[in-house]
């Protein structure tokens, strides 16, 4: 009999913010491939009889090609097998599914998508904070830092949209994201956070703004970076425990926090 | 003892892609205060000793006001009770929380976003499709069809930055957005998708062009509009059983088919 692959979202972080149905799926599965990026804690409700093997990009020294993935997620599938595809946030968003989803139906393998939690939503959480507003910005646009062909992508119209942006995989390098952004025509003034690992017990967030990003401190990944009014809001609730104790960098939070409209 | 209250997102409309979270916080809920589109399917989970009430904005003959809603979740709160105040798709993405995260603070009421997958995620789900790609739309933008302030939401940088455009909220009359679109710039040939009910049995998709987007049929809230090249992937698999019998709809999906690119 044919199995099934299932792409499935994992969430940003929190295993309580799991799905029913990704947890469901995960404590029946034959097989589960999974990212790099997906915590321990989710790993856990694997059923213990299932094949568990992290694809991720960096898994030690050996990269996993996507050819590999794709292989793997055909063969296990047409031999029977219930195969969770587990991604971190959600499959579709930023998820490089195309590659799969192609593979999967070229094979005429039964497949399903069952949506997570993208990183998006688990910062807006850790940032409490609503990223549009009826008096605010209208639109939120997710893009990524991230990206093979650069010169596709203009952040000329988006920054100039009034959008709240929200910027998946700014990788280490603020100072080219903050350069990126002000030559797209991003005020300098503009508030920005970046949220690492929302919705763990590592969560943290930094608060600044486009013009000193590039002294911000590098946090861990996954991070995200949110830039807009939006942040200003969200600077009033943010206690000086989630900034590294740095007078310079408490400024920037403390600075923002007095312009806040109650 | 003061109690507690969980800006929870419900999910796109299938009580599974509720998060372990949202279910295990509406089983122990003192208090529900739930929009008016979230599924009864969910609602069944709801603590049967909860008092359970639809705050939503068509809730039969009378109207439940911002100022009620913050006024019962502040009250209950405040008289001890956990009150999951559960909002359709993601609590903090158009789901109008500015005013209650407001009030709450403002009356030292302890409180807890729980995020939940908007509807945005859902809508890709139904549509197979992944909203960006290595050689595709680098950014996907969340805007609204319904805005209070029409002349702030100026289209034109977002349509023509290339990314893909999920507009919530459509409403009704898809011609204004059709023309709203082409006055943005948009190109009356890039394909659109009006996803209905993604995620729930009742789900239905209907794949034209922004330019014979006022022909379409007015289908059932809660809706979204996806416009990009992307629906061009998406409609390779859809079937028509998808669409209603009408020969000039499936000859908007057929050509669009024709152009997929395996």
């Amino acid at each position: 009999m044919m199995g099934k692959v299932f792409l499935v979202g994992a969430g940003p972080g929190d295993p309580e913010l799991l799905t029913v149905k990704a947890l469901r799926l995960l404590q029946s599965a034959d097989a589960v491939l999974h990212d790099e990026l997906v915590a321990p804690g989710i790993l856990r409700h694997v059923n213990p009889g299932a094949w568990v093997k992290n694809v991720g990009k960096r898994c030690g020294s050996k990269r996993v090609t996507q050819e590999e993935i794709n292989f793997l997620m055909v063969s296990l599938a047409a031999a029977g097998q219930q195969v969770v595809r587990l991604k971190g946030g959600d499959p579709l968003i930023f998820g490089r599914a195309r590659e799969e989803i192609t593979a999967l139906r070229r094979a005429r393998i039964p497949f399903e998508i069952v949506p997570g939690i993208s990183a998006a939503l688990g910062a807006a959480a850790a940032l409490q904070t609503p990223f549009t507003a009826r008096r605010g910005p209208a639109a939120v646009v997710l893009l990524t830092g991230h990206r093979e062909n650069d010169e596709r992508s203009d952040w000329r119209e988006l920054a100039r949209s009034g959008a709240t942006l929200v910027l998946y995989m700014p990788g280490r390098n603020y100072g080219e994201i903050s350069r990126r952004l002000r030559r797209a025509g991003m005020d300098g003034q503009t508030p920005c956070a970046i949220v690492s690992r929302a919705t763990t017990p590592g969560e943290r967030v930094h608060v600044t703004t486009v013009a000193e990003l590039a002294a911000a401190p590098v946090l861990e990944a996954p991070a995200l970076l949110i830039v807009g009014e939006v942040v200003r809001q969200a600077a009033g609730h943010l206690s000086f425990a989630s900034l590294p104790p740095n007078s310079a960098l408490q400024f920037h939070a403390e600075s923002l926090r007095k312009e806040v409209t109650p």
